[in-house]
């Protein structure tokens, strides 16, 4: 089936212009001319429409959406320890999937097409992923030793074997963080990455109390002990990183470690900011994330482009800290390269999956319609997003989900939260 | 004739409670009860919606809509005099019409029901005012010396008697800020402002250089200049606030000057962090503004709230350090203060003025409906708002304008900007 999106404004890796993109199977067959013997089966009119990239959201915990506003104003490690944990144990794997289920409406509402998630529960999330259309890069949270990890890495290759049909999911490892591996786990986890050729997601230097414990236990920082440990010798994708040294710095960028920025929750939680100019400056691969709801409270990337465009300059006191420019290409196709898909998704370019936001320029956002890749960041928030497609299929249409049915998760939600809130 | 809005969640000054509120005319006439006699022509179903007190914007620039995205990443003061100085210069009074409709779409659409607005061609935004139903607080940005602001003053004053029949505009003095206008012209406005009963509106410590030129020039802070010169005798609100000294901020609270937060503009010019953590301490009454378009670069008190409820945790390593319900207030019933106007509006309660916004609960942001008001705060953006009603008017319903032509309104500003851009 083809599809085409025509006459439109697409923000493509050359700049803005008014073009069309066709749609063939799951990839993007042609930008500019309609192929020739293409089968057009739907045309979108590309007037008065927005066509980008779909937005990657490179750090998040999906089943947590139901957490969302439950934990507000609290420090990190009794927002974690004292609130979010008793709930998840609370939890069953079909909440998970539900919670899962309300994370992707949120995430697709707002033109997200692909999602980095850390969980418990993967399979349910795996159905999640599977049932929305939505493309998913999916890892168990790992904690504990090597002798004594509870079974966390098997369930990673059990979800490996239950996913490999669906190309919209990877699967990969996720040691959970510093304070919740030793460090032989990660050593552990390293190896069997660097054998399985599989990328690693891990928090690192999010907060204070982490740094301390860590320098503590180790007398080193939370960076120095990922990379003694291997986390670094395979793709490595490392959210929060707020507190940094200048060598944790140059460690991250010599050894080509994906940082994902996630301010709103850095915020939230009261672990500050992170120094992105800094990392900028030495080329780091900066991508965004939401983090989960339970400390956001959102799941929304328009939130993180404007968060980290205007924040740095207020820390800077310069108003060139960090451009427009610079967060969209976070939120597109360095978050791509974060997640290993570079060669397939990000950008919107002959033979790249077709995973597509459209937004409408009609509203007061665009309005008027000057610097477009300064409206994204600056003046939209997501409820722009019309339609979005992910691996060649509508998922969104108009802000209805065709695929989830939006008043069902609501429903689900609503009953979770009766009995475990 | 009366509306009811029955059987909805309502944010009132006790808490949220589900009830039911009433209006005749242009006020609220009971909160719970339909009162005896109540004649009603029309009714609002409040399942799955929450009513809130109209947001209320303690500082704009709304002609200045027309100007989003076209100064970005720049010094303030090469922004305001290299770019945006230069394209008001172009600027014509029915653009400052058009400008203003968009900029109230605009607010209205994100729940904002009252405006606190310094501009050039007050009468054109009065006749915006006036043709959409908003409420606004009106006033020229008085520039210049005691004998020579152009004519400025006597602007304000016919302005005065031009919407004295509209009661839902209140002129004010606005003298921009202390590098425009000298002391002896200070002095001045406080005068008349004593004399004739009115409020004061200035923009004070925005910027490092701001504060350098005016130490350079007086040898003592803009809070301090603005207070010798007799700003504070009268109902002062000071915008932005960024750069503070401890005596600065012991002026601000013992002469109730009321502070509008400009969160996103400050941070955008690179001004940096207003001290808010420490006002709220010494209890100075901090509001909610969203500078204009040009520097913000969208007018949503929802992003203002939200910043504010982030930005101070992250600069004070403090999760605590600005609440929910403090950010919450500063949009609502702060604001109503900082304008005078705290008898009639920023709160439900019998006998206010009915200026409401009901949002929809039925969406990601406000699920689970757990903590609605950490809702607001953290995960709600505005589009969530669906119907909002100004002095007993519905102005915008189903998120779609009633009383001005959005398509007509867009047009206009595409115009303008074709000829003067």
């Amino acid at each position: 089936m083809g599809i085409g999106i025509e006459n439109i404004l697409a923000v493509l890796p050359k700049g803005i212009e008014k073009t069309s993109v066709y749609v063939e199977g799951n990839k993007i067959v042609s930008v500019g001319e309609m192929p020739p013997g293409f089968e057009c089966n739907r045309t979108i009119d590309g007037e008065g429409k927005l066509l980008i990239p779909g937005l990657i959201n490179c750090h998040t915990h999906s089943y947590m959406a139901f957490m969302r506003n439950f934990a507000d104003d609290l420090p990190f490690m009794e927002w974690l320890f004292g609130r979010i944990d008793p709930l998840e144990q609370k939890m069953t794997a079909e909440d998970a999937y539900w919670g899962a289920c309300l994370a992707i409406i949120e995430m697709v509402k707002s033109g997200t097409t692909c999602f980095n998630d850390m969980m418990m529960h993967i399979k349910e999330t795996s159905r999640a992923v599977m049932d929305s259309g939505i493309r998913g890069v999916i890892s168990r949270g790992l904690v504990g030793d090597r002798d004594n990890d509870g079974g966390r890495i098997l369930d990673t290759f059990a979800e490996r074997e239950f996913s490999k049909d669906c190309d919209r999911i990877t699967v990969i490892l996720g040691p959970h963080a510093p304070y919740t591996c030793t460090p032989e786990y990660f050593k552990q986890i390293s190896e069997i990455a660097k054998k399985e050729h599989m990328s690693i997601h891990v928090h690192l230097s999010e907060s204070m109390s982490e740094i301390e414990g860590i320098r503590q236990k180790y007398g080193m920082t939370p960076i120095e002990l990922a990379y003694q440990n291997g986390l670094f010798d395979v793709n490595c994708i490392a959210a929060h990183c707020v507190q940094l040294t200048e060598n944790d710095i140059d460690i991250l960028a010599k050894n080509h470690v994906n940082v994902v920025l996630n301010p709103a929750s850095n915020l939230k939680l009261g672990n500050g900011f992170a120094p992105v100019p800094q990392m900028l400056k030495k080329g780091v691969n900066l991508c965004l994330g939401t983090d989960g709801a339970a400390s956001n409270n959102c799941l929304n990337l328009f939130h993180e482009m404007n968060l980290t465009a205007l924040i740095h300059k207020g820390v800077e006191k310069n108003p060139e800290a960090v451009a427009a420019t610079d967060v969209f290409n976070m939120a597109t196709l360095n978050g791509a390269k974060a997640l290993g898909l570079e060669t397939k998704i990000g950008s919107i370019e002959v033979g790249k999956l077709a995973d597509l936001t459209i937004l409408n320029l009609n509203n007061p956002s665009f309005m008027p319609p000057h610097n477009l890749i300064a409206a994204l960041s600056y003046s939209a928030n997501g409820s722009e997003v019309e339609t979005v497609m992910v691996d060649g299929k509508i998922i969104m249409e108009n802000r209805k989900m065709v695929t989830l049915n939006e008043e069902l998760v609501y429903k689900k939600i609503k009953e979770i939260v009766k009995r475990i809130g």
